[in-house]
């Protein structure tokens, strides 16, 4: 099976650090394909950004079309993630989308877990998109950042695993969903030292999209023919004839 | 006072008839320009018909800026709107909002009529988005149709009164929306025969843009700059520095 | 065109301040009428004040009936609204209702301000009322006050600029509403010190009550007579034939 | 114990039938009083309807004060409810909010069933202002109603057996409410035809009542003088000193 | 009447407590038999704690069938309780459900008052689960506790004390639910210091099953036959024919 | 991989089509066990079926435990879910829940179908349960059924491929769920004849808890040591010490 793991950001770091953590949880015979937003922003932030980086995460699914099993939009807020479902043929995800699901699955109540309070309307945001805000039990952030994104897990670990047992202890979450582009791969460092189960967007996106591509091989929804102008010939061709 | 009113689709007719609506409702001494979307779709239907036209729409909000008061997105379902609020320094309103908070104002419980049960779907996200959906005292659509957009309003006139008064008397509806691109200027005719007031979105969105243009005539937001590509100079200036 | 201000409580020194935040926002052309209650209670507190606060305020719009083109109630809580918005022609405003629909027509989610703890709970239930609790951001109230609430807005204006401060970094508002009679006025003052666009409410329901005027000049809602006793004339007639 | 009645409109034959259901429905020992509003209006229909009918029920409770264990407001609607439990030092209940309460102790979903879809709106509102929409497994109301009100009960028997068997085998009720007050009594009648438990909104509240009564004998809440103007003097000293 | 009251686990010294606190609340002529559960758990804390509570309590229920006219099930989170509403002939209520319908009927907002923390994830499940989370004003709940509980209640007074102030005056509670059963008869010591009313869950469920006894004293729904196996014969005959 | 199928009644035959229901659906390398419940009922319809449905494959889970990776519940309503979450090792998926996630992972907005409206309570009550009330487009439930629910996913075909046409076409489901036990199977049969990807829950639970097993092998969850009496050991080891 093959996964086209698309970093919504035109930042080539932080997709190779995508596509490692891809890569440590796909299953043996699961190929990963990460690849950068061909254009738009070098940091996705507010909804602003979200907007052009939707068509830009989408290019990005139509230039590799037909080469992958399932997708994944590797960017918190998931941008794009409702057009691509409804274009392309094989499952896409998102990874905050899956990280949502995950958490339900492993227990009634999951807390969310960030280094800074400035994430929390984003994420409370694309949580009550996907439905979900009753399933949460509560947020737990860390105050205000302004150093190094690269460095802030490291920096953070202390007061991250005492906000993780803050939510397991006040707020009763059953597990927790680490939140956040700099806190990728940092689930492994962090799970010795709280008592539920530690959840990373991207990892949770790949396992899931393996399992949404066995269960639903070709989307059988229907197709309307759009004439598109103004953008680029893979994505134009999506709105085309298939 | 000068309101831009873009049309997020790409045909010129739709445009036309927009702007007469919108001048029918203008206060005096308020001009109206209504522009089409530069690129994008002829006909905005589905989620990804919508990713495409936010773009559109900014561009248009980009081209003409510095030029209006306020502006009105004229498409049902209001793609690009939380961008274009978040990025420009006059009031932005989308017409389904615009509708949905006049409707509010005029009482407790709003119905939403249109000429088919297929636009349903799209107006009740719409509804949910805008956080109004306990409002809505129900909706009350046509059967499917496949005839021509264009004379659906006359054909159904008959249809869409008795939907009106099913709304009124069934389900207590004390304002109605009347929803869809081509119900648009419907409303004058279709009065006389409802006991409750008929709302058209785009021009509630006119006096309501007048009002908030008035109440905050330039937003303090402060802004980020980004290095936008990918898109044209007028979009990309949007993402750099005022 | 002429718009009714009516101060749900008896004390003429608030209708007079009132009556100045009105006119200060009132659109050229545009007349207001502040009033008093002509019977109630000096100050509107609690849900038992509330009650005897409808009637007053209706006896108000009743007593100058036929001479203005749109209401508005100036009294949190919004006292005899609903039955005004049934028994009135012309569209009556509530000065809460139209300080939530104007903050959402500025941003996805506003915060409430006020400057104390002391009113959340009626400022929450008149949102609930209202609809709109999803897109509130969150409430940031300062510890209770037993002053005198003619100067607390002076006194507290450095808490209240770090209460806002909190709502837009904290809670990501993108809006802020200025809650609570004793702060009618001071938005001007705060604004500078601000990053999101503050809302006065009696200001917002000038300018929202100019919009419905024009939108829908005379209601066309059917009327039912009744035969209504222990009620003043005014208040009697409103019940009986149009 | 000594539990006062209130029927919150002016006609002393509804005032009959309402204190005779509850005193078959008292317990031995319970002493009921019937009373009348002792102004307003002689039918409660609509929100302005309930605006003048709250003073006049808070009249009736103040005009008995310091006779009466506990109070029953018996108008669907509930109006005056919220003032009175603040004003008064006894338990007081509508019978709206009984026969929903009632309705939940006995099963997880209750149905709504009436003789006219007109009354919907005002029952929706009613039970999402009690808080307790999701409880309810949906209404199921008859055609237009045009005829007596005294004798709709017997002559729509059958087609309100009809309703209550939908609601228990479509919507899986486990109770339900039969709403209305031309239903009042009919309970009995019907119950035989129902497989189910039919509630009873008037004998629901006497029953309540009495549990509150004896569980919260008096309330210690405390209370703030005001002086009001412009309502009778029982009125007027519910809201001065006690 | 007689009353059931079934302490669902299996510890003789709570059943006592439990029984002590329904008696004191008792109508005159109201019989309460307190019992243990006859298996399952001496302390019932988790969800899982809940599952095997569920038979157990039922055990308790149908070892005594046909000599109560109502019952309580005196445990936190109501183990059982639905299915038992199902199954018996007679009313049966949950002490948390009966504490939030009473506290409901008492006041628009009830605040939940409690010694620790670690208790309020099961409390606001259950509060979601009986779908009264919008009449919560809020909970306030002491630090982590690892004490005796047979204790906590007199060490932890003020501390409770000032929790309900806190209930009271920053969130509006208008009464107050003690929760956790070793508050269970703190109640009365506690009120003298509280502004609004306190409520006790069993003691709540007490005055509710006699109103609830008295309203629908046989339950009529319709019964379905089926052949258990793995419990006893007590419960075995609950799901066989009548 | 090995994934323990639990059926939680006592039926053999339904616990071999589940088998192989899910055996179909297994990645190369996965192993299903099916089971049926130890003890219990046949059937399970009513909530007070799911109370001791719950015990019962919890002995199931318990019998077998050590010897899997990850377990499913295969019975709509998934009984023993919440507790087998907590005191497993491993993950646990019921069949409902896995449906209801896989439908949000394909679309915005998923229908519910099924051949017979008898049905519809419980599975709104499971999705309530579940959180995910807001992403239903709504239920699609054929007329009452008396025949045998072996032949009625065929004798039923055309109905039901009709009612997932109107799923798609007025409701706007971007996924249907196939809910109930007899429809297991069904979903390759109708699939031709619908536009959008039908879900299977034994289906979706299988791939859904080979990507949870992957994600976290195993849970950290702390674990309380309790004496369990009334079960057999396997079920009383549970609650042991691990």
């Amino acid at each position: 099976m093959r996964i086209l793991v698309v970093n919504s950001n035109t930042t080539p770091s932080v997709t190779e650090r995508i596509g490692a953590a891809a890569r440590a949880m796909a299953s043996p015979g699961t190929e990963i394909l990460a690849v950068s937003a061909p254009f738009g922003l070098p940091l996705i932030v507010t909804r602003a950004d979200w907007l052009v980086a939707g068509p830009a995460t989408l290019a990005a699914l139509a230039d590799h079309r037909g080469s992958y099993d399932a997708a994944v939009i590797a960017c918190f807020g998931d941008p794009g993630l409702d057009a691509a479902k409804e274009l392309l043929e094989v499952p896409v995800l998102g990874i905050s989308e899956a990280a949502f699901h995950a958490a339900c699955m492993l227990g009634r109540r999951f807390g969310v877990v960030s280094f800074t309070a400035a994430l929390r309307p984003m994420f409370e945001e694309c949580l009550a998109h996907h439905g979900l805000t009753a399933r949460c039990a509560g947020f737990r952030m860390g105050p205000a950042f302004s150093g190094d994104p690269g460095t802030v897990a490291e920096e953070r670990l202390e007061l991250l695993a005492g906000l993780c047992a803050d939510s397991v202890e006040q707020d009763g979450a059953e597990a927790i969903i680490l939140a956040g582009g700099p806190l990728a791969g940092l689930a492994p460092l962090l799970q010795p030292h709280v008592a539920v189960p530690l959840i990373d967007g991207t990892q949770a996106a790949v396992r899931l999209a393996e399992a949404m591509a066995g269960l639903v091989p070709r989307s059988p929804r229907s197709h309307r023919v759009r004439a598109l102008t103004g953008f680029g010939p893979a994505v134009t061709s999506l709105y085309a004839a298939r």
